[in-house]
């Protein structure tokens, strides 16, 4: 995904193609909320924040790699999703073949839920360091903290949604109770994304 | 931007260089979200898709050319972006100069503006497009019309703050009034999206 250009990705994105799908469109949206947390890092430091210049140093870095696990967790959905429809595509001939896919299919589905959590985990980091930005990031750039957070919002969201549709299908209810779980914590970070953008709205006003 | 490299782009936009900033991020944000919302309408033709087809296509087209309008609103963001930093960067030796200086970035203020309040705009229209999706597109890709949703969400979002953090620095008070209401129009956006991903999230519950 990293080496795509943006229009090609967004094109194979809108096309009837299996991949790129939600779970790639989630990973992008905390990469760039990454990226803006990075930003307003950089934007934080020398000069009259000399004070905290080390603290934002260390945000950008973080920053940055969690940019990069976002982008691979794109790929790793990909592939995650490759093998459900690959799972799907076992034969069924004889009762073995039926019963050898339903479990094929068990499994990737099992692992296609990964992905989306480690994404929402991504976002939900994401969001800790925007709440940090919003009073000490350099005011200038303040309104990126806003548009950081509103993004790890939608990462956030959107890996719910590719969480919930996968648990749908898995029959493993310890494996769905567990998927349940990390919904209620992605949803506890959502309300904490939309919190610092009404704080850097409330800010703006002044 | 459509030629840049994700990775590339998302690096930039994590340094301090001052595009792209939020604004494109917006940007990227309103072209998922209309990536998405082809992609749906992709998966809904042919076969037992045959009655909506025709419709589908439509939205296709569309989110199509919303994609590539999101793009180019993200350059035209980084060039009037631009031409607000050379307006502060004017001289201001006499009063004349001053005066000149003034008027400049207040021009330039209002030109950027813009973009962001265009963004919206087909933000605004994703979410228009996700609506009619719920209950007509593919149901084995719902999750992804949440995606778009919240995708279109935080586009919206990622406007308003852009267009609050400029309308701050502008001293034409019908300019200020007349951004504040294309800021009440989006927000009413906001809320349809957010009405997109429960609905979604309902069904996808049973």
């Amino acid at each position: 995904m990293k080496e795509s250009t943006i229009g090609s990705w967004l094109a194979d994105l809108g096309d009837r193609t299996p991949t790129p799908g939600g779970g790639g469109a989630a990973a992008l949206l905390a990469a760039t909320g990454a990226s803006l947390v990075g930003m307003v890092s950089s934007y934080t430091t020398g000069g009259k924040w000399a004070d905290r210049e080390e603290d934002m140093l260390k945000v950008k870095a973080e920053a940055d790699l969690l940019r990069d696990q976002a982008l691979a967790l794109a790929d790793a959905d990909a592939d995650a999703f490759a093998a459900v429809g690959s799972a799907y595509g076992l034969p069924r001939g004889t009762d073995e073949d039926k019963a050898a896919r339903r479990e094929a299919i068990q499994a990737a589905l099992k692992g296609a839920a990964q992905p989306p959590v480690d994404t929402g985990g991504v976002a939900a980091r994401v969001v800790e360091l925007a709440e940090g930005l919003v009073e000490r990031g350099n005011p200038n750039v303040v309104s990126d903290v806003a548009v950081a957070a509103s993004s790890a919002a939608a990462a956030l969201e959107s890996a719910i949604v590719n969480i919930e549709i996968n648990a749908g299908s898995i029959k493993d209810t310890e494996v769905v109770d567990g998927l349940r779980a990390e919904v209620d914590k992605l949803t506890g970070a959502i309300e904490r994304a939309r919190r610092v953008v009404e704080r850097v709205r409330e800010g703006l006003r002044g």
